[in-house]
């Protein structure tokens, strides 16, 4: 169609948008642009807003490398990766779910551990910390057999791969849970960091000024075939940004009970798994940052 | 906040949004993020979707070159470029306008040029054309002395800056309006072209199965201190894809007359601007395609 005003934009695009082939493209680009429109609407934005906002748009690609996705970054400084995540797990976001955003910092190929045994593998320092965990299904029967990936930052605020000091695989296993769904592993208490900064996610928290940090927690990863596979964080409730996280990932249902005891701390946390496919995750970062 | 569930996510973003010190990126950034999560809520974004979501945005920035601007050219096949443009001009969009989208070919230091004179620079085949144009304000009074700034492609369908074989600055100029608002050149008649494929914007025109052609036209960029300056585009209303611009660039009031002559074409078009900021927008590419 020919366009005669401002008014008929929308119109035009979504009939061309209507064209789409595959149902489930349609629907997408048509709620797209209707969203997309009614942004650029309802803000008035003006052309030199556009021009910056192309601006930035371009600049999160080029931000991107194998060792950082900007984009991943920006999703969840906006809030989408969490909402992408409650609103498709739990039952489609209508129960509780222990899954979180699977973070940039998963790698595919840990060392598989046995029960008990630590995942510190360099002189790393920090508070010792026991974890004790559980997986069971939504009618609270134990799940034998899962693999349960785990890794987490160093009490410096850094995992192995962005640290040259520490030893390959710091900080990371696959534990397979017991008979009674149970599995444990012994490590150090993690300390909460910096997002990076330097590109447009950057830009963002500074015009706001958001601080840029995530609060402390361990990531699970839980893999068994007829489970959904999740990505899970436990939050450690004593951090100064748990109310503040810059990635929005904090949910109260993942606040761990970290209790104090003689030489550290000690943390149980029970995750419960829904009927589902079970799908490993492309790991986001293929390259260890260089020393 | 501690987010508790998926309803929560949105409330707890945006009252970070809420926090930002300036009024107008608190709104944009309010609004950006009412409307993001709105799409995705509405759309039910699977978290497959959602990671190649990630991946496309990535992409548009590494498709993004000096001689090249991806984010630019999706946000025309959104229709997003030609909505901001309506919207910022003829009185907000309460009037018809000449305005229309730069395009990513406008170079900042075109030539000179004389009154009646030809940019033709090189021999350039298609059928000969005469451009009459007026540069008139919102009463219908002619406006001397206005910079008209005239850029088209060949009738093979490139601009010399895509094109080895024509002459640096060929059917490009400058030219001055007339103490009665006139001005007018000689050039040949363009056709239209397509656009790039080999990125995001492709695979999207490609899952609608949409063309990737835009009607022949010729580019205008007016500019005179104390009149808004507008690009505008004037469309050769015999093109087959007049109704289907990919880059959705067609609104009704740019459609030229062409009025068949002899030996070619003749063609009047009047341009009327509004009072406003004159500023001559930065040229979107800052580099020619290697030869």
């Amino acid at each position: 169609m020919i366009i005669e005003s401002q008014d008929d934009v929308t119109a035009a695009v979504l009939q061309e948008m209507h064209r789409t082939p595959n149902a489930r493209t349609r629907e997408l680009l048509s709620l797209l642009v209707k969203h997309l429109h009614a942004f650029v609407r309802e803000a008035k934005l003006t052309e030199r807003e556009f021009q910056d906002a192309i601006g930035t748009i371009n600049a999160i690609g080029r931000q991107t490398t194998p060792s950082h996705n900007e984009a991943m970054l920006l999703a969840g400084a906006l809030g989408v990766s969490n909402l992408i995540c409650l609103m498709n797990n739990g039952a489609h976001g209508t129960r509780p779910t222990q899954a979180n955003n699977l973070g940039p910092f998963y790698r595919a190929d840990s060392p598989r551990c046995a029960d008990g045994e630590s995942i510190v593998r360099s002189p790393t320092g920090g508070a010792p910390l026991l974890f004790h965990g559980w997986v069971k299904d939504q009618a609270g029967k134990p799940i034998a057999g899962a693999d349960v990936h785990v890794w987490q930052s160093s009490p410096a605020g850094l995992y192995e791969n962005q640290d040259p000091s520490q030893a390959e695989m710091n900080l990371r296993g696959i534990f397979t849970t017991q008979p009674d769904g149970s599995f444990s592993f012994r490590s150090v208490k993690p300390a909460g960091y910096p997002v990076p900064t330097d590109g447009p996610t950057g830009a963002l928290l500074a015009a706001q000024r958001r601080h840029n940090m995530r609060p402390a927690h361990l990531h699970f990863l839980i893999h068994k075939p007829g489970y959904k596979t999740i990505a899970s964080q436990v939050y450690d409730p004593e951090d100064p940004h748990l109310e503040t996280d810059s990635q929005f990932g904090v949910t109260r249902a993942l606040i761990g009970n970290f209790i104090r005891v003689a030489d550290g701390y000690e943390l149980s946390f029970t995750f419960v798994l829904e009927p589902g496919e079970a799908r490993l995750p492309k790991a986001p970062i293929t390259q260890k940052v260089a020393a």
